[in-house]
């Protein structure tokens, strides 16, 4: 039995679930109000976060640490290069999309607009939404920039760095917080990604009170 | 020519230079002031942080993507598991530090305490100071739980867990943050991991400003 405790619009479940079904490991979801740390769930993870994936009896937290298992357990397909040094990318890339990008960007806008919300936590905050609006831009130039030199963000293979790129952009794009046509080849590398069927049960995500628009789940957007 | 760019008190920096002594890799330190973003620094990593690893032409960054590398590239001796379960408690637990450590502790005692000085950007926030000293006790208790059911962090051998753990708490003790009389196998973990030559270096480093306590260079502390 394998279950993910998730929240639909956080970018690390994200990232696992998109690993996990490229993987084709059968997975059942489990929508977890992490912020109210019920006692049930501090025992699975005493860091009190999502993701949590419970494969039998074994528990495990941390979505890196989580993605890196599966790929050394279920090697097929590879979604890591052969190379130290393609790897190395591949976790450099991850850290700056869970670390930089998320407190630069995710935080600022998603946070602000939805969790805070669902939370109970109030209003947005409009100076961390400005901050999270400009950022964006620098951080879709940088993906541009990788993707001049390279077929998907790490190499030439499709990897971890695409998942936690996605990720987080998938996330911001629910709340309609990317320009698409700032940077074409940006636009194709999502194009690209969002059309594999690992992508369709993010698409298919739902938040109470948040409609996602319409270009959200539509593969031609 | 191996180069890190880092700074004295930057656990990430200190996980590093740990990871690199161990395996015996000679390295220039180069002290870098961050911070103050160096057009020269920027070029090197756009993330604008340290640590920076320099190995010959090739520039890295993100500390724990390095640490990964350096176990690849230079395999001995080994600081990760054979097993695929050893590993992922490894990377759980450095994760577990340097985000949840960091941001309840680190960043509450280390960054308010010096970095903010340093930087001129003023006085310690007494409500994050209280937050920080309140939440290492957790921290501690929960480390102590830990090596009551191993030998060292992440099971029984030494891994990069432990380095990414005595990163951190060689930072708050040199500002006399830590109370070792909490947790005695605390203590002796600490003891064991501060007395390897590895740890020379860390325990010369000196912040103007802010001379160590005498304990802090201590082996028998």
């Amino acid at each position: 039995m394998t279950r993910l405790y998730h929240a639909p619009l956080s970018p690390f479940c994200r990232k696992v679930r998109l690993t996990l079904a490229e993987k084709k490991i059968e997975v059942e979801l489990i929508e977890e109000r992490y912020w109210e740390q019920g006692q049930e769930f501090l025992r699975r993870n005493p860091a009190g976060k999502v993701p949590v994936l419970r494969i039998d009896t074994k528990v495990m937290s941390e979505s890196q640490a989580i993605c890196e298992y599966l790929e050394e357990t279920v090697p097929n397909p590879p979604l890591m290069p052969r190379t130290a040094e393609g790897r190395y990318e591949v976790r450099r890339l991850c850290a700056w999309f869970d670390d930089k990008f998320h407190s630069e960007v995710t935080a600022n806008l998603v946070y602000e607009r939805v969790n805070k919300k669902i939370m109970g936590l109030g209003y947005p905050e409009s100076k961390n939404v400005k901050a999270g609006s400009a950022k964006i831009k620098y951080h879709l130039d940088y993906l541009s920039w990788l993707l001049d030199q390279r077929r998907w963000l790490a190499g030439n293979d499709m990897t971890l760095a695409d998942f936690a790129a996605a990720a987080h952009l998938s996330c911001l794009d629910y709340i309609s917080d990317v320009d698409w046509n700032r940077q074409a080849n940006v636009k194709d590398w999502y194009a690209k990604i969002k059309s594999r069927p690992s992508f369709r049960s993010l698409l298919a995500d739902q938040v109470p009170g948040f409609p996602p628009p319409a270009h959200y789940a539509d593969l031609d957007f």
